[in-house]
């Protein structure tokens, strides 16, 4: 008999005691042991919930209590789950979470007390919701150098832009919309600037390279400047418009390159079919190739579903050493934005005969894009490849001609 | 230190050689101790191999030697790798594999003989070449019912489609271009009749459900009557053709539906999306929804890739008993065809205002297509879901009414 504690009852929390007790005999067949869920740790009150006896607000009891194994931490941010997650493992208990803040910020460490107490430190709902992700990536890295991540992370922002896209809503309605379904925060900055995908892409780069990516040496950014009319010139050519984040290994040991910003992407490609809350995440092995794993990244179910997998296997694994970890860095391991190499589609405002001979003498062969309704006044464009200096630089340049920059989107090769 | 040792050195075999001796030092990290790669065995002699004093002829040798504990069986074909399979898992030796065809006819049976004696027998490379699959799917499996697997199974087949598709290539030249370019083999039954894809869902329905589902109870059909016009009248209506193997779990315990057949799909859907010689699997499950895997169905390193995941999923799982297995059945299990309800398209030819009004006494509201080029005596419909007892029935009053059936293909809801 092996006994699990679940930390915190939210929506994720309470997804997990739904689903342990629907699934019960499957699960202890596959743990091939019995299984209790033996407290669930919320501040709050829950009289009338028949798993109102395994309710508890002191922690203490969970940790003290020998006969628990396996703890999942559903409670997300920072505090108190870091300081729960330590107290854990260091009492050899594992833990299981959906915590990507705490694993983007902590994992590094966590993993290390993991190893050194002999239990298992496991977060496969942290990135993808339901889709199986870190434990193939994992595996796949035994027989692979993984060289890049690219994926469309966050569902919230994913709904808004297919709203954009499919039925021309401008952001502020459909990001009105995403919130009436619940899709969406009251305060939506994590998701529609771009922190949350940051946070996910950390993870994933981690796990690939072997050494701890932090949050904050990731450039991120949003889709709060998207606009319809780039949505259209992005349909005009081909592509859509998708919020990427990715991450590539540096050449011959050097940084590496990571970013979280919005991108042209080609609409019939595995990526630029991820509509709606969905995510889709590419990863590129040496021997492998391209996989790409797609599936719904949030909601109650589909991350229960990835926290009692990861329960399961901890409970599987109890006598094992756990080989799922990465080295920690001080950070500073990303190269800066401005060395990053891409094409880029700007779109201004000025006397488009001259705008043409701006962009052509200052960003070289540019493909010229039109749409339906252009404006006289309006040019847009995608630029051949460049570093973000060279281009940074260039952008300037045309600003200074009394030109106005209305938009202006990374355009990658997926 | 443990031995491995591999049986054949094929394609697939020769991989495998390749990535231990690229990959040895992080395998063993992973794996956590020495590995070495002991055996290979193979009929043929390769003098001039670097690996020459590994290479043996003698079976035997390897089934005795007990520092050998884990073997990767990459002949293929049911004989002499079943017998190998089987007696390296008596004594005591876990055995991975690519064999798709051994694991569809023989898997319950293999699984129990290791269950028997603690050792594992894994298979991720049998289906979806470097695609990660089965291990996914059975840890959704802990915490999931999954009611439904569709996937594009065979590289080969949907590189054709592919070009016909894309390039208005006959299947004719398809085939030869595919089997130029390594694709498809000189006699290409297994691939374009669909026995391949057969053998693959027969895995997955098996993993999925829990109880052996037998290739020959599964109704396949190959691609090789499928023409360009049927590729134009698909695409007229947003769909493109693909070969999907499929498989449903039957209602209230009753039987499976399976099936492998060519198949309209949206275009702009998770596997319509899939082109040339990828793979792709769409897994739906009562708490993720709908998880799609996609990438490289076949090759060497792919294929190779997957071999070695498992063996050091083996190496790791040396004293845990293996928790993945299916029951044996006797077969019968699958729902036959004519209970199977779909949409069908069908292209016939005579007069179409009789066929107009004919369809739709037949079938009911029908949605009729149209291509450019279409002969005056050519008609065009898709009907809606019926059992295809019903189609059958309605086709033969059809076909009895002095009208020639051209072209059928199922409709699918992906």
């Amino acid at each position: 008999m092996t006994n699990i504690a679940v930390l915190g009852y939210g929506t994720v929390g309470s997804g997990v005691v739904e689903v342990f007790f629907k699934h019960r005999d499957s699960l202890q067949k596959k743990a091939g042991q019995e299984l209790d869920l033996k407290y669930i740790l919320d501040v709050r009150d829950f009289p009338d919930s028949p798993y109102a006896d395994r309710f508890t607000k002191n922690f203490e009891q969970i940790a003290n209590d020998e006969t628990v194994k396996v703890v999942a931490e559903v409670i997300g941010g920072l505090e108190p789950a870091f300081t729960f997650t330590k107290t854990c493992l260091e009492n050899g208990k594992s833990v299981v979470t959906s915590n990507k803040e705490l694993v983007a910020q902590k994992g590094a460490e966590l993993l290390e007390i993991a190893r050194k107490h002999h239990v298992n430190y496991l977060f496969e709902a942290s990135v993808g919701g339901g889709i199986p992700i870190i434990r193939p990536l994992h595996m796949c890295l035994a027989a692979n150098q993984i060289d890049e991540i690219a994926g469309i992370l966050n569902g919230t922002t994913n709904f808004i832009l297919t709203k954009m896209i499919r039925e021309n809503m401008s952001f502020a309605d459909a990001l009105a919309l995403a919130q009436k379904l619940g899709y969406a925060e009251r305060n939506p900055a994590a998701d529609v600037e771009g922190h949350d995908a940051c946070r996910k892409i950390c993870i994933l780069a981690s796990l690939s390279f072997g050494e701890h990516v932090y949050p904050k040496d990731v450039y991120t950014q949003g889709i709060t400047d998207i606009t319809l009319e780039d949505v259209a010139y992005a349909a005009s050519c081909g592509y859509v418009i998708k919020l990427i984040g990715r991450a590539k290994r540096g050449a011959d040991g050097g940084k590496i390159s990571a970013m979280v910003t919005p991108a042209f992407i080609r609409h019939e490609s595995q990526l630029g079919t991820v509509d709606d809350v969905f995510n889709g995440i590419l990863v590129r092995g040496d021997a492998t190739g391209d996989v790409v794993f797609y599936g719904k990244g949030a909601g109650k179910l589909p991350t229960a579903s990835a926290v009692m997998g990861d329960i399961i296997e901890c409970v599987k694994a109890l006598d094992t050493s756990p080989s799922l970890r990465w080295n920690p860095s001080a950070g500073g391991n990303v190269a800066p934005r401005e060395e990053n190499v891409t094409a880029m589609y700007l779109r201004c405002r000025s006397d488009t005969v001259m705008l043409a001979q701006a962009a052509k003498k200052l960003f070289g062969e540019v493909q010229p894009l039109s749409r339906e309704g252009q404006p006289a006044d309006e040019y847009a464009f995608i630029t051949p490849e460049k570093t973000e200096k060279e281009l940074d630089a260039a952008i300037a340049k045309l600003a200074g001609m009394d030109v106005e920059i209305l938009g202006k989107v990374r355009v990658l090769d997926y």
